[in-house]
This record gives structure tokens, C-alpha cells and sequence, in this order.
């Protein structure tokens, strides 16, 4: 099996009330891989600038990630910079510079093109659909997008949908995508419009999935210290993406396994600042706490 | 077994975006009454005025609950009014009118003082503990509260926490009780004050049970729609702990199931404005729909 991640590899600014850290490595490719690269085989596309410290990605490397995608060009690596208050749940971006991501075109190799599995990060929808165009036969395709895209490029989105088995949006992105207020019915209208699934990302809320009329939630892992929330939508989509490619499975049971997969990573993420906690997680961790997610959530049956 | 609520017998006036009612049937004792009531024996013990249409809770009798602690008084109803916008889980109130409820003083029977389990709805934290002074030897307290109690009976209210098994509150009122911003500190910090154990409510987002150091989430049940969220939280806890009384249970597992059941409960009351859904409810529907929770949230094991 292998999977494939298109998105951005960036430097974040990020201040959180528990602390602030300057141009810490970042960017959705980045996240989505050293979540998925604990479950498997995954292959990066994406573009840094001249500036960017390839050092600091060498543990992608060393966990079996194929950054031959990863463009070096010549400019500045695209930067984001965010401010979360005591609400974790909303980031306020104080300042994003494109910079050497603003002409980036995605090119797939010949060996990206046969990925089983795609993860289309939250880039221009145009973009996404370029990556498409060139990818054989994949018989999983997930994207992410965001309020921007939504409002500027809705044809392209609304173009793309249809493409797509998976959607992954927070809930105001799913609001805002739909015109429904109400979670449920922004879901399923967002799978009228195309998508095969969709799981709204809730923050600490968990995530739920919506698939035909089924509907599946998780809760967030219960954490009494959340750092940084940044990253943890990707890597949620990493740790989803990471177990479908894993098991080669796409029916019902095996989405809700994936989702548990994914708010498991993202438990993690949000445990320290940038890919801090990534960095040296190992797949027994992750197995301990995504087993933890059953006493958390499961019950007995009723004796009546 | 038996359990007993004391709390408000109120007329509501609610607007939500789906419509609105005037002087329609409210209060904590009567949603719990008519939640627990599907699955136990419930007493009641409050108090409305000379102008409460009786025949209105000849539903709550016809199913077994015993309503001679309801007391009728020379004067008005307690009164409340309400508004919800488009983010249901936030009610705005435009009036409270605590009439009769002003000098209410509970007072219980012989019978009432022998019950097995209590609930205390919000009322105020010194009649909380007046009701706990009177009953002989419970097996289970529950009590819930709210935003002014814990500003202006703050010491009550900290004499009440050592005395109660399960603290039933909000986000906004663990919160505002513990000092702590994360929810799950915030319950923590609510043990350390005396609760054995503390159900956060989170509307749409379901609830979080507490009990030493272990977490236990519940989803709300996934709707379309909600046309009013008055009485979600009494309801619920109608059916924890009618579902508790019911099974003469208090473990971890049980208390689990209860929150589930709870969820149930809730999920029905916000289909329709006031009672209207408890009043015609069977116990058949509300097996199902707590069986439907599981396939909501429950997941497969990994493979790995």
C-alpha cells in the first residue's frame, strides 16, 4: 500500500497562552506525514524555499517518508503566523507569506502517480484537481480546504467534490461550504454535493463522520494540557489516511477505526508545540492510547 | 427502588429559530420526572400557584410518578422566558419570575425521605442541602447547579460538593465552579472539592463523565433537527439516573450506561418544544435509540 500527501511544508509562528515559538516547522504535508509514517508508507509533494532547514524534516526521512517530491526552489519557505487564546479551538492568523509556495504547481513523479491512497491538503482547489489529473487509479482520494477557498474558488471546489471519497473540514468550514447550520445536515448535503463521505473536524469536540445515512463519532482524547493546537487537523488526517493505506480497508467499520485513528494522533500533536511530540512517538504509543479511546467510549448494553 | 427529584414545576415562554410557545409546561422536576419516569418509580417534590394547569401533568401520572410533594400554593407560577439564536446550545433569558418558587421550602413525606436515589435540580445550594438534611440514607445524590448559585452561594454549594455522588453542570458552570479553563482540570478540580464524580453537559457535543481519574465521553444523538434545547439538561438526567435506579447499579460500567441513557433522553426532549416528545414517548424508542449510540461510537480493535 502506499499513500500520498500534497500540501504545504512551512515555518509557524505560533503563540498559545502557554507559551510561543518562532518559525517551528509546520505546513500540512509535514504534519500528515509524521502521522502517517507510523502507519505506513507515505510519499510527500510539496515545495520549501532556499531558507528552509532540511535538517529539521530528516526524522520524516528516517521513518520511511519519500521526500523526493519535496521541491527545494530558490526564495522563501512559505510562513504562517497564528495566536490561539484560552479557546483552543480558533487559531487567528496574524500574518501568511506565500512566498515560494504562491507558483507552486504540483508535479507528480511517475512513482507518486500510482498511489493507492491520496491526501490533498488544504491548497487551491485548482491545484487539487491538477493532482488528480495525473494520479492513475487511487482508490482512496481525501482532501482537506478551508473558509478561503471556500468563498474565492467555490467552482473549482465544487468541481472537485465529486472526486472525492473524504472530505475532512471543521465545522465552520462545513457550515460554511453547505449554507446549513446544523452539523448533520451541513454533512449531509456536502455528500449531495458530491463527496462520498465527510468528516467534520470539532476541535476539542472529536470529530464525526458521516457516511450514506450512517453517522459515527469520536470524542477528542481527554487531555488536561493542550500546547499548541496547530497541526492537528492534518495530523488527524495522517493518522486516518496512515491506518486505511495500513489495512487496505475503506468499508463502514473500517472509517470509524480510521477516525479513532486520527483524533489519536492529533491527541498528540496538540501535547506539545509544532511536531515536538511527532517527533519521537512511536506506533506502541499510539496503539495504547487509540485502544484507550474504547474505555472512553464504549458501553454495555442495556438489560431491558 | 425509588427515585425522587425536588426542583421547579414552571410555565416557559421560549423563541428558538423554529418558533416559539407561550406559558408552555417547564422546570427542572418536570422534565427529569418525565425522562425518569420511563424507566422507574419518581416522586416529586415542588410547588406552582393557583394558576397551574394541572391536567397538563396528568401524562406524569398515568406513568406511575407520584406527585404528592407538589405542593399548590395561593399565587403565579414560577415563570421563566427564553431565546435561542441559531447556536442552540446558548439560551438567553429575557425573564425569570420565581413567584410561589420564591418561599418554597421542600418539605418531604415520610415516603420521599426513604427514596433511594435524589436529584437535586437548580435550586438554591441551601435548600439543596435542606432536602439532603431530610432523607434517611440515599444510595445515590445527584445535584445540579448554575451560574448564579455559584457566584452568590458560592459557600452553600461548597458545603453541598462533599455530600453529592454525581455533579450534573455544564461546561460554562464546571468552569465558572473549579476556576480551570480545560474541562477536563475542571472536573478534576470539582472531584478535589468534594464530587465523587462530575457529568459535564456540552449540548450538541454531548457529555463527559468524570469519576476518579477515569473519562468517559457520550456524543450528543446526532439530529437534524432541534427545535428547542429547554429542558435537554433535566432530561437528561432523568434518564441517568432513572436508568441507575432502574439497575440498582452504581459502578463505573453502570454509570457509563446512564450517561448514555441521558444522552437518550435529551435527544428526544429537543425533537419538539417543551414536553411535548416525553409526554408520548415509549420505553421501545428509547431502546432503540440508546442502542443506536453504539453503532454511533462504537469501533473495531486494531489489527496491529
Amino acid at each position: 500500500m502506499s499513500l500520498l500527501v500534497v500540501g504545504s511544508v512551512a515555518l509557524d509562528s505560533v503563540e498559545t497562552p502557554f507559551g510561543a515559538r518562532e518559525n517551528a516547522l509546520g505546513g500540512s504535508a509535514t504534519y500528515f506525514s509524521a502521522a502517517a509514517s507510523l502507519l505506513t508508507q507515505v510519499g510527500v509533494v510539496g515545495v520549501v524555499g532556499d531558507d528552509f532547514p532540511l535538517s529539521d524534516i530528516d526524522f520524516l526521512r528516517a521513518r520511511g517518508v519519500d521526500l523526493s517530491g519535496l521541491e527545494t526552489v530558490p526564495g522563501r519557505t512559505f510562513r504562517w503566523k497564528g495566536r490561539y487564546d484560552f479557546d483552543l479551538n480558533a487559531a487567528q492568523t496574524l500574518d501568511t507569506q506565500l512566498n515560494v509556495f504562491e507558483h507552486f504547481k504540483p508535479r507528480l513523479s511517475a512513482r507518486a502517480r500510482k498511489a493507492d491512497r491520496i491526501f490533498l491538503g488544504n491548497i487551491d482547489p485548482v491545484l487539487q484537481l491538477s493532482v488528480l489529473d495525473q494520479v492513475e487509479r487511487p482508490r482512496l482520494v481525501a482532501a482537506d480546504t478551508m473558509n478561503y477557498w471556500i468563498s474565492s474558488k467555490r467552482e473549482a471546489l465544487l468541481a472537485l467534490l465529486p472526486r472525492v471519497d473524504v472530505l475532512l473540514v471543521n465545522d465552520g468550514e462545513a457550515r460554511q461550504l453547505s449554507g446549513e447550520s446544523n452539523v448533520i445536515k451541513a454533512a449531509r448535503a456536502i455528500q449531495r454535493m458530491g463527496a462520498k463521505s465527510v468528516v467534520v473536524k470539532r476541535g476539542e469536540y472529536g470529530a464525526l463522520l458521516s457516511v450514506g445515512a450512517e453517522t459515527f463519532s469520536a470524542p477528542a482524547f481527554p487531555l488536561a494540557d493542550v500546547l499548541d493546537p496547530t497541526g492537528a487537523g492534518d495530523s488527524f488526517a495522517g493518522g486516518f489516511l496512515g491506518l486505511l493505506d495500513r489495512t487496505g480497508r475503506g468499508d463502514l467499520p473500517a472509517l470509524k477505526q480510521a477516525v479513532v485513528m486520527g483524533a489519536t494522533l492529533a491527541s498528540f500533536t496538540v501535547e506539545q508545540f509544532s511536531l515536538d511530540r511527532l517527533r519521537d512517538l512511536t506506533l506502541d504509543q499510539v496503539t495504547a492510547r487509540f485502544r484507550s479511546f474504547r474505555g472512553l467510549t464504549h458501553f454495555e448494553d442495556l438489560p431491558l
